[in-house]
């Protein structure tokens, strides 16, 4: 695969991460695709690259990553970021009250290209702090402490945020295909 | 308007409603169609008849009903559903905690045929309950007050729903549109 993967997202945030991850150069293009209403970021994934790939022509990428509160069933999930941007990362705390503070992130990295569309899934279990902890990463970084570590994602080094995401584990699982 | 129109959805609760509003015979039909990720009623409404009317070929509406707490921003409002099966109505009142309980009802019926799509809104103010009460009606009625009642939708009679609801509100609108 010599051709150039194009990520559709507008956060550089993500084409940095991602690019580390896989281990090769993204570019990117911010296109306005609807995204379908469900907690799953799977599904999101597969028909956003698909639309993507009408439009862009080329090899396109597409990652969601949602994070979900196991006492809120599959929320927010997908849905994340419409909680992210409507009551912040210490609103979500604020919601969860006492419940079970158990809770998980998902990426999946919906790939197309004139061949069709693969998904990569990653999952991490993990807890949510008493409240927001750490400056660097970005999303909900600073609500979700991994399984194995007592720090945030934002309270980590790239190098150690990479160690333990669901990102990093579903990137592994692409680049297999990048190799072949 | 002579010919018949097919309300989209599984749920006869809106079926019956609608018909009752609207004061015409509604057929309806269950087609599983992608919602879009938005909190805003207005925008599933229309992309979704616009999609049910390339499948059904027929005048199709749909209705589209959110519910927004003040206090959590634009949420869930059209993502209401998620909420109500993934954590349920007592499980949003706990999740509000000692918020402010100002909310809005939102419904917009989204309407295509031939001719392409109108869409009708409704909204009515109100307050979300310490508890979820009554047994009547359905999705968020048990939690969600209007303004000029003291009872939750869930507390009413038919009759007495339709006076406060924004379906109500959005069914007057469309009604017009039926007459001419």
């Amino acid at each position: 695969m010599n051709q150039t993967i194009t990520l559709i997202t507008g956060n550089l945030n993500k084409v940095r991460e991602l690019s580390r991850l896989l281990n090769i150069e993204l570019s990117n293009e911010k296109i306005n695709l609807p995204e379908i209403q469900t907690t799953d970021v799977a599904e999101v994934a597969k028909v956003k690259a698909e639309a993507a790939y009408k439009i862009v022509k080329k090899p396109v990428l597409v990652d969601d990553t949602g994070l979900t509160i196991r006492a809120w069933g599959e929320l927010p999930g997908a849905l994340i970021r419409w909680f992210i941007d409507n009551v912040g990362n210490a609103g979500i705390v604020g919601m969860l009250g006492d419940n079970d503070r158990a809770a998980f992130a998902a990426t999946a990295l919906g790939y197309c290209d004139e061949n069709g569309s693969r998904v990569f899934n990653g999952m991490v279990d993990g807890t949510i702090p008493e409240k927001p902890r750490g400056e660097n990463g970005f999303g909900f970084d600073a609500i979700f402490i991994p399984k194995g570590s007592e720090k945030t994602f934002a309270e980590m080094t790239s190098d150690e945020k990479d160690s333990f995401s669901s990102r990093a584990i579903a990137a592994a699982k692409m680049r297999e295909l990048l190799k072949n």
